[in-house]
């Protein structure tokens, strides 16, 4: 078959009983967990469905591969195209761009509904993917591709349509939050939480696609895409990773109440006129740092691999979606999810709408941002010094919240140590901050700048 | 137009401008909310529909009441059935049993399908409700009904469809939640924690639906219903409402790291030869009481008049959802994402399925459940009082996991005071645990027991 050719209409349509043909494309991880769920439950997944969910074949590079899961070797083949043309709905669990992109086409083209879990694909060419899927009455889910098992996908295109979505906070990257969470109630360094999360198989061997914060990065543009229904893509996302994060930090954030996360974060924010789109009006900003959060927030108390996606909305106020962001098992759980409710209509006849962009907003500048700092300093212990930190904070109009100081080695004042002092501020510009930090760096009294964390939930 | 008449094709069929008329019935708290939003985001609401959802009209007992959210009195109307006949999609909000059921049955025999928030209603007439609407192919959407604004209904019915829940804890009752977490916070007694939460309007005058676990009794049957694909209702619920846990029974909890929160449980049980039906296979227990929670499961974390509902499946793990619980803007955020999903499958074209009963289980009796017990003892202060009392678990089978002793105006053992004992036993039938404080009860040795109360979660 072609990929312009007409496709039988689904067997669904044509009578009892129904069958609907599924391609797997990909047996890693999760998809032999879904290839095992597939064979497994096919009664009980009937019965849901509406349909029996038929599993044609897997398709992989190497038909003849040991496997995580014992599956039947006359399901494996080679030939992912011809799988796909003999198939009503297609799971794609690859990975990467290509062949992917291609297969996914290929398939929605065939007007058959596809469901992902590649997160790297749609945020790289998801507007197209969505817009072909549509254009074919198919649909594409992706429930798989943010934050593992937890249902967040759906809520937001779904449970919260009627709804104004304002923030998302997400602890959407289970390898670093296991990491500051050993750091957190152990005090370990760095370098000795990540080499145990790499023991215990949390982390990769090289784990610079978690640790640098791109991997959720790329979870940020999903959220935001479908939160404010506006294309927002990787290249928007302002990303900064967990590596610089020291123990002094984690000491430092627990003495005062606090917990440091890695933060996806997406926000609606007004653009005025002195915004950096030059006019008025709603602009969407997002990024990926380490953030201070007081311990009584409710992302607080998402411990080891979890993930959590906190959301803001005008009336419902505040939610958390809280699960497994990772895994085997849970993926396949929201890829069967999106399987059987995809199933659903097709048998029902009607395909939902995929794209859910419905408008084009600016992506806004950090600098046009407010936030507040946590920020560390290594000073002279002399007097003065203190009130010489202060008045750059004044300067550039940013109020100070809170102040710690430890004297290192000596008694305060009397010249022969240093000492740390640690503030929080108040909101402020981004960019008021970053200038903050820039002069008080210059200040001779200033040994250095220990740590700049930015501060959320307070 | 009489109820057997066919209904017009909607107008979202017959060609852009695509507009469906929405009808609002009731307009409390909930519902002026609701028709606020209507007006409001007019523009937003149409492009995420596909749709212009225009309010017809809202049928209220009497048009010129004063209302909480200012209205143009020209949308009032007495006329339910007039303004149903009209309506493309019909938001029932206006609670009880009737003339609600009568008017979503009207609705959904003229082809118009219902969004309703109704959990009484459902809880008593959700699968005659759910037949009659699959029969004249309308939904009947019901995310308001359960945990106010937190998406709930959906994520069990779509994203979790693909996988096997077996147990469902909630807390689905802001007022309860709250009045607990109060007692656990200031050490309040549960009269004057009550009294508090009327005074801020969480509690109502006759708080007894709140307090005695009804209201969560009636979301319970509705949770287990949809995680199980098996029809439970109210009555099938057992129910224990917080009016008996003493500020000692929290004082006590906090010491060993617990708290008390009333959870709605649903749990799928195996039924072996030896239980309640005489025959294997899966049944279902459903139940709601004040239940100990390790401080440490997200759970316990959820204070104020906040809801959460945690849920266990095979596949996905443990997951957990968490919002306002109620109030007027969050639950009708959850009505317009039904009322916006609806509204984009009218429009293309084929509603879902709304049944998702799919077997029969057997509803199963508390006595086949096994469970963990806290219970506290006033014994007199004697020697071989621990010796007694231990050996009735040893009859029963139920070992002890941890027991702590206060001694009440005197040195232990020295005969002159009274004693308390807690204990917390591992994992019994609530047959074996229910005996065995029976028969504590009549030990001579043993004044009072001041409390029993189930552990979850550890």
């Amino acid at each position: 078959m072609t990929e312009t050719q007409t496709r039988p209409e689904p067997a669904a349509l044509r009578g009892e009983p129904k069958v609907l043909k599924v391609a797997l494309l990909g047996c890693g991880t999760v998809g032999s967990q879904v290839a095992r769920i597939l064979l497994e439950d096919a009664d009980a997944l009937a019965a849901r469905a509406g349909a029996r969910l038929t599993l044609a074949g897997i398709a992989v590079r190497n038909p003849d591969a040991t496997r995580d899961v014992e599956l039947p070797r006359e399901l494996f083949t080679a030939d992912a195209e011809g799988l796909i043309d003999g198939a009503d709905l297609v799971i794609e669990l690859m990975g990467g761009i290509e062949p992917a992109r291609t297969l996914i086409l290929r398939a929605v083209r065939n007007g058959a509904s596809v469901v992902t879990g590649n997160k790297a694909l749609l945020a790289q060419e998801g507007p197209a993917l969505f817009e072909e899927a549509d254009k074919n009455n198919a649909e594409l889910s992706f429930e798989a591709a943010v934050a593992g098992a937890i249902p967040i996908i759906r809520p937001i295109r779904e449970s919260l349509s009627g709804d104004r979505i304002t923030r998302v906070l997400g602890i959407v990257n289970g390898t670093t939050n296991y990491i500051l969470d050993q750091m957190d109630s152990t005090g370990a360094a760095f370098a000795d939480a990540l080499a145990e999360a790499q023991r215990l198989g949390y982390a990769e061997a090289d784990p610079t696609a978690d640790v640098e914060g791109h991997d959720a990065a790329a979870k940020a543009a999903l959220l935001a895409t479908l939160a404010f229904h506006t294309p927002v893509s990787l290249d928007d996302v302002r990303c900064q990773g967990i590596a610089q994060v020291t123990a002094e930090d984690i000491a430092a954030a627990k003495d005062s109440g606090l917990v440091i996360k890695l933060l996806a974060i997406a926000e609606l924010v007004s653009v005025g006129e002195g915004g950096t789109e030059g006019r008025g009006g709603e602009g969407v900003s997002v990024r990926v740092h380490p953030t201070l959060l007081p311990r009584e927030h409710p992302l607080s108390a998402v411990r080891g691999a979890f993930n959590a996606v906190f959301v803001e909305a005008e009336n419902a106020g505040e939610l958390m979606f809280y699960g497994a962001g990772a895994g085997g098992r849970p993926t396949a759980s929201a890829v069967m999810g999106d399987l059987v409710s995809t199933a659903r209509r097709v048998v029902a006849g009607a395909p939902g709408r995929t794209d859910t962009a419905t408008r084009v907003l600016p992506i806004v500048g950090v600098d046009a941002v407010t936030t507040s700092y946590s920020i560390g300093l290594e000073v002279a212990d002399q007097p003065g010094v203190l009130a010489r930190v202060a008045a750059v904070f004044a300067e550039h109009g940013v109020s100070i919240e809170a102040m710690r100081q430890t004297i290192d080695g000596g008694v305060p004042g009397n010249g022969n140590g240093r000492a740390e002092l640690r503030f929080v501020t108040h909101r402020a510009s981004e960019k008021a901050l970053a200038e903050t930090v820039a002069d008080i760096k210059n200040l001779d009294v200033v040994e250095s700048v220990t740590s700049v964390l930015r501060v959320e939930g307070v």
